[in-house]
């Protein structure tokens, strides 16, 4: 399914969901907002998966608020569609995180939008602050699990 | 254009909008959910006009989270469609506040719409509290302004 | 725990989700129009439990505008929280649909909201249409399954 | 106010919002996908005043779905802030426009992002169709508005 990804040899965390009436448009499919939702999912979906959830990172005094955003779209999703979410970390600093995302429909596999998230790390005030050795760690164990040949 | 609104003899807040094409779905007309979020933009210019914002409210420690909401829909709003939204009180107490809505369509003055939603006054804990005068009295004040014949 | 549920002695669908972050407000807690999504998520999991999707109910032209939705909210859902969303059937006609919801927070089973929602039954261009019986049967059975001492 | 825009040298639409509460997240501030949304509003106010509505483009064959799109986040929105967005057109091909926006908070002036958007111009059936006169030269005459000294 994921042959045609640029992610497939590197580390990545994949999120599931349907898509919802709510999230069509007149168009007949996604609106293109909602890509930007999914991509949430994918991200807090990888740090789950690392042991330390994105709740669990804000109870410990740490935000993610976003710098920046890039979403390319492929194809389109429908209505009731099944997507699949690869997310994957392609730069880490304590002070700034940058994911990458590939959304596909399922169960064909189809590329549907490709993009990334650039994310601050700071306190519960928005203050720029070093993330903490405790997610520090998974972050940089996930990223070093990619084979010698990934990241191009 | 309001001559079908059954607000038309009590005191009304009038607030206006244009249809998003992302609040549209695939049906090509205005999905269910967001008639909820047009009510909030309805009661909070109510509370403008009154003289004291939400956002104030909430800076004074008051919060208004919803027990109740109703909403039956008349008519469908298309991309782009003018709307025009009438809120009124329909009870007040210092424990509790239902506002009622009329949804409508500009400039044909088509009801789309109605609704009601009941909110809980609470201090930012979301713990009960009465609410205080300076809130109260203009509500109040703006139940009175209705004629006597108006509708209860 | 769905003991504290009014629709255990009756057919219930039961569909899952997470909170999204982008389903918060600055309350800290899910925002009320969210909730009408969810009560979709709801209804179109029951259908497609019922062996036929809402997406091939409409492939077969038919819809099912909405014409009224009601809320009672009971307590707040937060991020991340897991949710479970009941649903059944309350009111079977060919030409109107009304579900009933339930939502309940995983895993401590605490009843969130309950609410209702009736639906027109109608071909694609929004005319009244009488539901055929490959979804009328279905959604018949579903209902006779209820106990003898279930409410209707 | 636009001294800080980049915009400011080159022919602009300009497109005013206040922030609801549902478009805020628990950080307290407007969730990152909304932005989008705005872009959106954007878009649609610029060809408006150009003379011709997206609706009226809708409805005479076109449509623009979204092929890329990039923001920047600069500074936070807050619930009830009023907002203004600047929309330019940055690159006009008969198959491709490419939009760019500024958002700003008013009456301060902060910038609070940037951003791009690219569409593609098809058929109602997403199929590739060169943009017609009716709607090309109205933009093509926009972007000759600005001063010489203007397009980097």
């Amino acid at each position: 399914m994921v042959l045609n990804s640029g992610l497939t040899m590197i580390p990545t965390s994949t999120a599931h969901l349907r898509v919802r009436y709510s999230e069509t448009d007149k168009m007949g499919v996604v609106y293109n907002s909602n890509y930007l939702i999914w991509f949430e999912v994918g991200r807090v979906e990888l740090m789950r998966e690392l042991g330390h959830s994105y709740r669990e990172m804000e109870e410990d005094g740490f935000m993610l608020p976003i710098a920046e955003v890039t979403c390319r779209f492929k194809a389109s999703a429908a209505y009731d569609d099944r997507i699949c979410i690869h997310t994957s970390i392609h730069k880490l600093r304590r002070s700034l995180i940058q994911f990458i995302y590939e959304i596909f429909r399922e169960p064909d596999g189809k590329l549907l939008a490709t993009g990334t998230s650039s994310h601050f790390v700071t306190d519960l005030d928005a203050q720029r602050k070093p993330l903490s050795d405790k997610y520090m760690l998974p972050f940089t164990r996930f990223m070093a699990a990619a084979p010698s040949n990934a990241r191009r």
